[in-house]
């Protein structure tokens, strides 16, 4: 059949997700513990008792946004919600980049960052880290320099790379930048420093947190941004009537309400990405990098041979053997203790093998 | 503040939503009745027994799109689920319109296809329908010709007139036309006639479909594309990987399985249109005209007036009083019997108040 599609989109490639049936899930870092019983009650018998869904939800998502203002202590007016930061980065690749456009980003990191941009038009410039996937924040002025672009996308804990930028180096990057500093951060709850604190400051940045790892609901589509108010409007010009639907607006305010719940978890998470570390430093031939985020990146002697391996066990990890900047690494979601006691069995079992 | 959006969107205006405490809400055309308790209460068992929140969707949508499937009687690869029209309609214009391309659609019509066609950096070429707001193919034909467009979006029964584009034309139109052809159907559920079957003779044909209204699901978002499976692949490539969220993908999969619930209801709308549409007729110094929706659109004597007269008496209608096409007109989206009653009596105190 003919192509319709537009040329430049031809050889985009969709996200990929791997679905399979999977004993241990830790690939996507998502939380190992569903919605709280608490909530989940609450939920259901307000869906029993009537929450109405034959009407569309509320279109400005008013008690949602005024819920995570409280959280992050600002006005609704410089919260927008989306349908997960995916929304979020798509809404602002359209909103900001004409045809054309340059878009900076570093890699390896998130991969919405260039498809977003090429389904804005735009033209995506890709930052190495350091080998130590650290972030140079002097190879981003140089790229600032020579490309003017319209945008820039930071990750930061980087994923998959778990590194984070100093609040210092976003500030060098931005202060000077006339374009759009979009910082994701939807592991922003897993470290200690947030560049949330920066919004104040310029009104050109935009911080991009989410619902879907640290707070565990990633099945309801939550995401959302902290910007000026002013910035806040020009992106609304962009945004779908209707973004998110009525329950997940509700699950999210239940959530926020119970919020105790959710740090109690994240303290959880901390603690079992400190153990994972070190368990997985004493497996002989892994090199571990240090994570701010609930995942940890490794690299091993064959990463595509892991992976499977671990698949044969029903452990699924991210394989990012292949990635030109990421050769022979796995990305492994921190989960439960059980969990993670079963992943680094099958470590320790699969590369006593490898050295035979 | 400094103006970062792309030049050409700066005019743009988003979707504009009344959000007021109204009692008869008949300006959306959202079903009067909520989700039906049987399957209200399997979801609410569901979720307080543990359906997984913290994982992401299905990005496939496997489920429900084999559901739908069913329903549409058509293969799984040929149905893309959307966070509603909404998303679908956004996708196919960033899909197949490239900047500058033009886009062709009737007015009055529904107000995203302009929206969508800005956003994808389209132009946007309008066809006005008749005085009787019937399609002219003609003038879509001559406009063909004239523009060589990308895209041609089509609604039918057209929002917010009513009237259906027959199967003859619709053959007409597409049968020479290199581009694609979108037809919204976010009402045909309400008529006789689809351009469903249309599907297996065209590839390039793409007919929208949604839960919103019939369906009564308007605050879960979901909306569907049917089309040939190679077009299916091509507009994927700008697909969200989880677009929609998995409790609405749930309450989706059960409204399909409880068909029979939703039919019975969509009979009693058809049958309180013509009741509506017979007492309308008989309030002088009403226009109606005939729907094939769930809604009628109506021209009064002073649009702005009446509208707001209705609203002093809880009663929300669409105000279309100052449309250039629709000059005093109003759409009231056909409700229970109760409301429709309250509806026909408020009317014609109104009117009789202004033939005084």
């Amino acid at each position: 059949m003919k192509n319709y599609l537009r040329d430049d989109l031809i050889k985009l490639k969709p996200y990929k997700v791997i679905e399979k049936n999977i004993r241990h899930k830790m690939d996507a870092n998502e939380s190992p513990w569903d919605m709280p019983k608490l909530i989940r009650e609450i939920l259901a018998q307000e869906l029993a008792n009537g929450i109405s869904l034959n009407r569309y939800p509320d279109s400005n998502a008013f008690y949602l946004r005024e819920a995570i203002g409280d959280y992050v202590q600002m006005s609704p007016s410089q919260i927008i919600v989306g349908s997960g930061s995916d929304e979020l980065i798509q809404m602002i690749a359209t909103a900001f980049v004409d045809k054309g456009d340059y878009v900076i980003y570093p890699t390896p990191s998130f991969g919405m960052y260039k498809i977003s941009t090429i389904i804005a038009g735009g033209n995506p410039i890709e930052i190495p880290l350091s080998k130590e996937y650290e972030y140079d924040i002097d190879d981003f002025i140089s790229a600032i320099h020579r490309y003017s672009p319209k945008l820039l996308f930071l990750c930061s804990p980087n994923n998959p790379t778990g590194n984070l930028l100093d609040l210092s180096q976003v500030r060098e990057l931005i202060k000077d930048f006339p374009g759009i500093v979009a910082i994701d951060e939807a592991y922003g709850e897993f470290t200690r420093d947030t560049s949330l604190r920066l919004v104040k400051e310029f009104p050109n940045l935009l911080v991009l947190r989410t619902f879907s790892k640290a707070f565990g609901l990633a099945g309801l589509r939550i995401g959302y941004c902290v910007t000026s108010p002013e910035l806040a409007e020009q992106l609304c010009k962009v945004k779908a009537p209707y973004n998110i639907n009525s329950f997940s607006q509700r699950a999210g305010i239940l959530t926020l309400e119970n919020i105790d719940l959710v740090k109690d978890r994240i303290n959880q998470i901390i603690n079992q990405r400190k153990f994972l570390y070190q368990a997985l430093k004493e497996i002989p031939n892994i090199k571990v990098y240090p994570s701010e985020g609930n995942f940890l990146l490794i690299r091993v002697p064959d990463g595509e041979g892991i992976w499977s391996k671990l698949l044969d066990r029903g452990i699924l990890v991210r394989n990012f053997a292949k990635h030109p900047y990421l050769d022979n690494c796995l990305r492994v979601t921190v989960a439960d203790e059980t969990t993670n006691l079963k992943f680094i069995n099958a470590m320790t079992e699969i590369l006593g093998q490898e050295e035979k």
